[in-house]
């Protein structure tokens, strides 16, 4: 048992219950004093995100990263209007969700209540130190934090910031702590951590993710795998349907609800494959396609690896289906249950799709792009649930907290 | 692998999507003909369970096991009138839980669906096995049960009859899948099962819950440890106090809901342990007090061990408080997020008792034998929840469920 990550964990729930009991003002003022602070002793956060940068350059860390990891002025004033948005949203905490008289006489209320602690596992980028600080301090839970190790002074540094705002508000800078082992046994301990850790977050790739929920005894939210399929019916309207696989595919292509395959109905192939390859050749973005696609356009076979890979790259598979049954059966089978997209004019089809496709957003006529807190209006995002359990799709504030049952009588006893 | 195990699993997933897509009506005549089919078939169940009591008894099994194994022609009754109950309650699946337009034009609809296959693993008691396929079944999803196997000719025997009763129906009798199998290794792998089962919920003593918690990759709902405690403020009605006190420690002694721990101010215990010792002694009732209670009333002493057992039998441990503070602290500590009690007539401090307490239901003046699906108007219960995610306290057919979002556009890309 690593003693300084013990004492960290006993500090968050030694403390999460003074955070739960600050009035929305507290909180409020706390986050817009930290968002000044970021800006006010944004040298400080730069000489140490210095460090982190020198030292990804001498191991030799690529640019892709290296850009992940670079904070700038420009990027730490986009931290600080973070917090500021949370500052501005509805306090999730003390809502009633339920209330009525039951058959004993009793009278209950529902009402929504902080997780407690929440620990969150994340990469390289900084940024995420502070937004998850925020979107946890707003829902009333301290939050335990393990960064990447290569974004460890940058990680420190913003921490530090946020304590001292928080002390000068006279909160306990325990609302926030960070993990700085970069020892992995150490984050293994962590998911161990249950006695004292109420849910763990995961924040980054595939392999993070499942080493998080293989090891971890602490409730899971997993996020952020997205092996997001669109569905060209062969009503689609064609020209929009261009436009719109480029939009999923192509307008950032390292995020989760980027499309990385296709589906095409057998009657259009024809006419709809070379539109499209014409249209993604301008993008760079290369084709996988199954057999019928590569009887009608110049393309890489795809294997049946390709259909469950998140290539999170320039890279689009394309498989074609003789209706709509086998359309819902083959995104049923290699979803990963994030953002799933039809483009068709039936309605029947369109029904069918929403119905029977099983992931946490399904769209029709529509970007897979949209999977987002922002776009959804719930004001922010602390990751995108792609489990069934708890949360689904876009996490903002209220799918951080939890509810508990408040029930009153007259020394009421049951019969 | 076990191969019979992973057939099982396979056998569900692939089932899922068509007990989704059942009607209402299908699904409770499907209900109102098994739950018939019990008690119709009583003859086959009574002699399957005839074998276990038999073997229970050669095991040497204790009286109190062999009731919970035992079934009669009322118990069957009780179980076929169970399924008869779940038929008649609203269907939790295709609510709009949220409906709106976002800032894109997207239409978006946030509505409930089905978790799609859980899993069951519980004790000895065979009248779950009807009791948590006829939840699932009715919120749509596939179930994987996995009972004590001193109950397994009773489990068998009972799940034939459902799968019989659903084939009459035209539905697919994997809706209900049993694993025989009484080896140890094969429970564990089945909480492997990640690819193929959504959600695991166990129900049983604190030793299995542990177990399911500490192997489980599936997401798991931790249910039914009740180190539950209720604090006699000093402005108790003392009359009145003793009367909850009864009814939380004794009406039924085996629950979670039952009362463990008594917390009493100082300022009344001169008073008040004298007229509630007499009352729990002709209830057989074991006090173990701390040193403040035993200057008071001839009892056991209470070791810091027993301030967190959750004793499931007549014993009560009894603790001195200073202050309404140090009563939410230290319930707090031993508290095991179930059911906490105060009785009051301060109502401040009752707020803050129902604020303070970290508890899936917090009660003012009120037995914690409340705490069940039936008496919150629920109409059924598949557990009590005592973790923060997802679901917290008792659990009905809405909280086996999940909900995805729907979003219609017209070739919406984002910008």
């Amino acid at each position: 048992m690593n003693e300084a990550l013990l004492d960290l964990c006993k500090r968050a729930k030694n403390i999460k219950y003074d955070i739960e009991k600050l009035t929305t003002e507290e909180k409020n003022e706390a986050l817009v004093h930290a968002a000044k602070m970021l800006v006010e002793r944004k040298d400080e956060i730069l000489f140490s995100n210095n460090i982190d940068i020198d030292n990804g350059r001498e191991k030799g860390m690529n640019e892709g990263l290296l850009d992940r990891l670079l904070l700038t002025d420009e990027r730490i004033k986009g931290i600080s209007e973070g917090l500021m948005q949370v500052a501005s949203l509805p306090d999730p905490i003390g809502e009633i969700l339920e209330e009525r008289d039951v058959s004993s006489g009793l009278h209950l209320r529902k009402v929504s209540v902080p997780m407690g602690v929440i620990g969150i596992i994340y990469e390289s980028r900084p940024n995420v130190t502070a937004d998850a600080f925020s979107l946890c301090f707003k829902a009333g839970s301290a939050v335990i934090l393990k960064g990447g190790s290569d974004a460890i002074n940058s990680n420190r540094m913003i921490t530090q910031v946020i304590k001292d705002a928080l002390t000068d508000k006279g909160i306990s800078p325990d609302a926030i702590l960070l993990i700085e082992s970069t020892d992995r046994e150490v984050t293994r301990e962590f998911m161990t951590m249950k006695e004292y850790v109420d849910l763990l977050i995961p924040r980054g790739g595939a392999g993070l993710i499942r080493s998080v929920v293989e090891n971890s005894l602490i409730p899971v939210i997993e996020t952020g795998t997205g092996n997001c399929h669109i569905f060209v019916d062969e009503t689609a309207d064609m020209d929009k349907a261009v436009k719109v696989i480029l939009n999923a595919k192509t307008q950032r292509i390292g995020v989760c609800n980027a499309a990385e395959s296709l589906v095409v109905h057998r009657n259009i192939v024809n006419e709809f494959m070379p539109m499209l390859s014409r249209a993604l050749k301008e993008k760079n973005v290369e084709i996988r396609g199954d057999e019928t696609i590569r009887e009608t356009i110049e393309c890489t076979p795809a294997t049946e690896e390709d259909f469950g890979t998140e290539y999170l790259d320039l890279i689009l598979s394309v498989k074609t289906v003789d209706s709509i049954d086998e359309a819902i059966k083959h995104i049923n089978r290699y979803s990963t249950h994030h953002s799933e997209s039809i483009l068709t004019s039936d309605r029947e089809n369109a029904e069918r799709f929403l119905k029977e496709i099983d992931a946490a957003c399904v769209y029709v006529n529509a970007s897979t792009r949209f999977t987002d807190g922002f776009e959804f209006g719930l004001g922010a995002e602390i990751g995108i649930s792609t489990q069934k359990l708890h949360a689904r799709g876009p996490m903002g504030l209220k799918e951080i907290t939890s509810y508990k049952y408040l029930i009153e009588g007259e020394y009421t006893v049951r019969g």
